[in-house]
């Protein structure tokens, strides 16, 4: 199933998109404008999906938002979790990074309130507050059932679903207050979408993950490469930490960042990038 | 003013305390398990106090709640905010700092939902998932009218009041995913309370922070000692970020943490943390 959520006819609706991403249809839901969470909630509890509402409509339509424009809290992000990545960035983001033997994974937070649609548009800050814009690819875990200490070998039975996000990065910011989540948290900073595939249609554990700058293949990785794996990641996130229904796990940019060009090149006004996850979908965001 | 969140005859209540410390006066407010967050936005936004409602109470029948028992995001932490306690962790936590110097503060994230009262227990986890846990007892400011991009002149204008955080932390789980975020946001690892003190009645850039482990005194701290004041950290937070009505930001630790004691030593089930606040108040919690 994909759920998704948008705005047709000035008014927020949440529902399902048909296998071939090209029609929509509304279902009954209370609160659509806060996008897929309630029905997260309620599925994960055990409740049936709601009966469809409302006129079935060609995708082309309506106006796509994040399927969790407003998350419950923030993002748990994970950092370093390719190793062509890693290296990419050994003399800048992770200069102060363990050796690569290191067995714990990075984890910081992403603010849920930078989160827009699929299709809007990115504020560049001023140069003032930063002046080297990036992008990162990343298949994102949405949680379904919650829960405390999960063991890798239950940690699939919590996952609802996977999206698209582009974990925009001020890289100046990130690094100047060493811990990353300013320079991750801007407003604007986290595109969102197209939808939610649920994980009865698509392994996240096995999938391809590409981005793109105006139209120039950038990034192109295999989540199976993931130095720690999505179990791994569930575990370590709700070690000691109660994880939610809707709560999401965004796993980690494969190489081919802005930064790890040489010389890097930053994100300008009018640059569109594009996402794509291989049996999910594409996100494509302009820069402005 | 001293604004409250409290549980009484098995119902949540908002209201003030009176300068005593001693009366509970209940407040007409819409939802009051969200303790003063909805009402911080009222105020915020230029509407009156809502008048009392129900009986004025001694404080000592009420079970203080947090006054933000689920703050509307994550908290915004400041490390490394006072020389001494730079200097008593710069072989551990702060290694990787850049020197003294450094003209940026470090910013992490503390999720919002580990935040408990002022009395509650915190909850010691499984010697496999920490067993390093450690105080920190801090100023915390609440944000009252939003903005982004806010100067360090109109800062103090956001300020709404103050009220005082244990910033609980696994030291091993901080160190160890590098980023400080999960470390921090273990369920129950945010004590806050007793109430908030609004702006007009104190001065957080001049206030006096105490914390004591089991009655002895460990940390004594001036809030004008801060490497980074207040409108600074207002500043920062607020860059290319927008703040809304009820944002935390906590300001960071005096010396005396446990870690920096030698040998460090690491609370214990049945010990009981003490932080106090001149001007504030008094938040007691035991670890179990």
């Amino acid at each position: 199933m994909r759920l998704a959520s948008w705005n047709w006819g000035g008014r927020d609706h949440v529902g399902t998109i048909s296998p071939d991403g090209r029609e929509a249809t509304p279902l009954g839901v209370r609160d659509p404008s806060l996008g897929a969470l309630p029905l997260i909630r309620a599925l994960a509890a055990g409740e049936p999906l709601p009966l469809p509402s409302g006129t079935r409509l060609p995708v082309e339509v309506i106006t796509l938002r994040a399927p969790l424009p407003r998350p419950l809290r923030s993002l748990f992000c994970v950092g370093r979790n390719y190793r062509a990545h890693a290296a990419e960035l050994a003399g800048s983001v992770f200069r102060a990074a363990m050796p690569e033997t290191d067995p714990w994974p990075i984890v910081f937070g992403k603010l849920g309130e930078c989160v827009v649609g699929p299709h809007d548009a990115v504020r560049l800050p001023s140069p003032a507050a930063s002046i080297q814009i990036d992008y990162e690819s990343e298949l994102a875990v949405v949680i379904g059932r919650g829960g405390r200490d999960i063991l890798p070998a239950h940690a699939m039975d919590h996952v609802f679903g996977y999206t698209v996000v582009n974990d925009v990065t001020a890289r100046d910011v990130q690094m100047r207050h060493q811990q990353w989540d300013l320079g991750k948290s801007f407003d604007t900073f986290c595109p969102m979408g197209p939808w939610i595939v649920t994980a009865d249609e698509l392994d996240g554990r096995a999938t391809r993950v590409r981005g793109w700058v105006n139209g120039a293949l950038r990034q192109d990785g295999q989540t199976r490469d993931m130095i720690f794996d999505i179990p791994t990641l569930i575990e370590t996130c709700s070690r000691g930490i109660t994880l939610y229904p809707g709560d999401v796990i965004a796993t980690g940019t494969p190489s081919g960042v802005g930064m790890g060009l040489k010389p890097p090149q930053w994100l300008r006004s009018g640059d569109v990038v594009r996402i794509e996850i291989d049996g999910l979908g594409v996100i494509e965001n302009r820069f402005e």
